[in-house]
């Protein structure tokens, strides 16, 4: 473990709700002053002398000019029942922008300091409430895409991963004491021989476990992360009305990364419980009004930045030569051929797009009439789930970080085997064993350093 | 007052914190049955026996399921002492969109209804926590775009403006009373002579205290939904970055109203306390990729928008065709014209462009080298504080629906004096009077109608 400066642990403040606008936004205390803090800028009852979790209406004030900023309700949580395991204070204000800072504000002048991304789950990790997978599953869950990305996030909050690490790193340490104790008492014969046997066992049944967590890992990436997928397609084939068809409230979800302008925001569509990040739809809006050439130009940008593309053809129209040139770019991508328009007569040359498509799979749709669209959403389905049988289990291994732990240690058992195979020395070989051991122990946080936590922690957003 | 019916007060249930990401959400219940409801879906204490005010944690599950849903933390608020005046309990779980929706689901699934926007606050309202200005105050304070209109929102939620208006209504009451006193008692010989004098006093007064009101009205408007203001200008005479300089991220405010894509996304900026709400910067944004054309009648559209423009002029080129149409189109409008790239060699003929622009007034800065942006920021502020002398007084009218009844109770204050100066019967008179009465009460909802408070409360965000 590694040494805590005293200094991590004073009393930090952040807005915890989501900027932007609404009935209520919470400012958040913890440390050991956070009570201390918050009642200097409170009028109401003496926070300090209250019962710890409950709730205090009042006002908020700024004490240099005795002047009301807001009226809130504040709630006090003593340590060590909070999710910081430190006091904790809770500011529930009329939301909005500006009294929210303001009230941050307040707080910062009167001894908490801003708290960094990611801070309070840190400290709650540090004081051992969770692990730091269990950590990670706080922000996989606040940017749950799906109901089925949300329940992955939540089986690893609970802890399911963990102990499944936690015992993979068991079965290595009970082999790695077995062979200590071999080497200990050498008085048998076959000790050489027994502890090769034990090492090469383990190495085998721990590596056969860390591939079946593997092999979840793509699923479990596009759960958490989305899958990027474009949609294009020549101007007036249809692309804004499947576009307006995905995007239809109940399936759309815009992401507004925080202190940002328009630019960077991203659109998620929920398609039975696949996260669709959709790619460049703004070129798909504006599209319509532009010239041909732009639409073709802009549609290769999206497909380079997609793992699938859904390619919309006019099943009213002649294949045109801008047809050829993206069925010819999307030919290594995984895609989705999409006729649409099946409502017109059709003058599309299916044989020949057949060919051209080295494909007899080509689903046809009439966005208009709503029709196809519903296999069309299966098929999606299908082929995100397609790889994997469609498991009970909730343990999915989600994050880049943990699949290249898993990875690594993957590589470290192989070390071991090919050791064993070229009978190099136990104890070079325990060292691989070992490292597999370190390895796994990354992920829960058994074993870690400072500058892991600090990139990690930092990837979350302000106020958790 | 209007008759309410039993269904009104069933028990709701909304998310009341922005929609986005963030460390925690709250969703929010209220109505008799809010515990109970908060209980069928809570695994830990038996919310129905805890003290109110307090906080419990336990998990969120889905009770059909015996499925967990979120860890979370469980307010209840018994009532009265709570916003709504109703039992209240709030889940503070995990922020994010998935989860919140979720939770908000199962509680809709368990006996609670969906709120209406602005629901909640029209319950306060209902049972007389705050009146009608108050509660309109509400959205305000959520919506303020800097901290001067926080300020003069927090003003009317803490009653500033009602306490004013039922003093004007208390003195308009008191004439009324006292011209019943004289035609009950009519034993005086100068009755009627008596009722005028006191009725034309008494309309004079309030006319005139009401006129001071409204006297803050355009301030108090552009405070409350920001001044619509246009930056236009030639391609490369440095739009951008002056955009980018007013959107520096102290200074900017992006709004995203909920539940909607990219396009309608607001932008303010706040300069010096004043909410500048800018038009089409997307078009800026572009301008410099697309053809000067279009930049051109872009800025057309904006300027046509705009409450006031800042027009960009290039100090190192000559006037162009251009630059003369967009003086001639901005020449009726407020508008700020900036000369700017102070620090290449001027090109640009100044008298000749005072004489165009019919003033001498124009601004010389260099946003490249930050000269000159301070005074612009202080032109822009006396612009609008110009008007009104900088008073203490923190009641403005701020809302649109106030300042027509004002207006409107002003209309009826004159007919009351015309009706004094034709020697019309009291009694017509006295109808006049009655009707500026009722009009200023629906300001505070002393008098108003079910249609009023439908509309009124459905202008709120949802949650609220």
């Amino acid at each position: 473990m590694a040494n805590m400066a005293v200094t991590e642990f004073d009393t930090i403040a952040a807005i915890a709700t989501p900027p932007g606008e609404g009935a209520i936004s919470i400012v958040r205390l913890s440390g050991d002053e956070a009570v201390t803090i918050a009642n200097k800028v409170f009028k109401g009852k003496d926070l300090t002398q209250v019962a710890s979790h409950t709730i205090n209406y009042g006002h908020l004030i700024d004490p240099k000019k005795n002047k009301v900023i807001d009226e809130v309700m504040v709630s006090v949580l003593r340590a060590p029942k909070t999710f910081t395991r430190e006091d904790t204070v809770e500011i529930n204000c009329h939301g909005g922008i500006v009294p929210t800072n303001k009230i941050l504000q307040v707080l910062l002048t009167n001894g908490a300091r801003l708290a960094e991304p990611g801070e309070y789950t840190k400290r709650a990790f540090l004081h051992g409430r969770i692990d730091l997978a269990q950590a990670e599953s706080v922000m996989d869950l606040i940017r749950a895409k799906t109901d089925r990305s949300r329940k992955v996030a939540l089986g690893q909050l609970d802890g399911n991963l963990s102990q499944m690490i936690t015992a993979l790193r068991q079965e290595i340490l009970d082999a790695l004491a077995q062979v200590e104790v071999n080497i200990d008492y050498p008085e048998y014969d076959d000790v050489e021989e027994m502890t090769s046997k034990v090492l090469r066992e383990k190495a085998f049944e721990v590596k056969a476990k860390i591939q079946n967590l593997l092999v979840t890992a793509e699923q479990g990436k596009i759960l958490r992360e989305g899958l990027a997928t474009a949609l294009v397609g020549r101007p007036n084939v249809g692309k804004s009305s499947l576009l307006n068809y995905l995007l239809h409230e109940e399936k759309a979800i815009v992401t507004d990364i925080a202190g940002t302008t328009r630019d960077v925001i991203e659109e998620y569509v929920n398609v039975r419980g696949v996260p669709l990040k959709l790619v460049d739809t703004a070129g798909i809006r504006e599209t319509d009004d532009l010239v041909e050439k732009i639409g073709v130009k802009r549609s290769r940008e999206a497909i380079a930045k997609a793992d699938l593309v859904l390619l919309v053809l006019n099943n009213s129209e002649e294949l045109t030569e801008a047809d050829y040139e993206l069925l010819e770019a999307t030919k290594d991508k995984k895609r989705i051929i999409i006729l649409n328009k099946t409502d017109l007569p059709a003058r599309l040359d299916q044989v020949k797009l057949a060919k051209v498509a080295k494909t007899e799979e080509i689903l046809a749709t009439s966005v208009l009439q709503n029709d196809g669209l519903a296999k069309l959403e299966e098929r999606i389905a299908e082929l995100f789930y397609g790889g994997i049988e469609n498991s009970q289990t909730s343990v999915l291994v989600t994050n880049a970080r943990h699949i290249s732990l898993l990875e690594q240690a993957e590589a470290s058992l192989d070390a071991v085997l090919a050791g064993l195979d070229a009978s190099l020395p136990v104890d070079l070989v325990q060292i691989d064993m070992t490292t597999a051991w370190e390895l796994l122990g990354e992920i829960t946080g058994d074993s870690y350093q400072d500058e892991l936590l600090d990139q990690l922690f930092s990837q979350f957003c302000l106020g958790k």
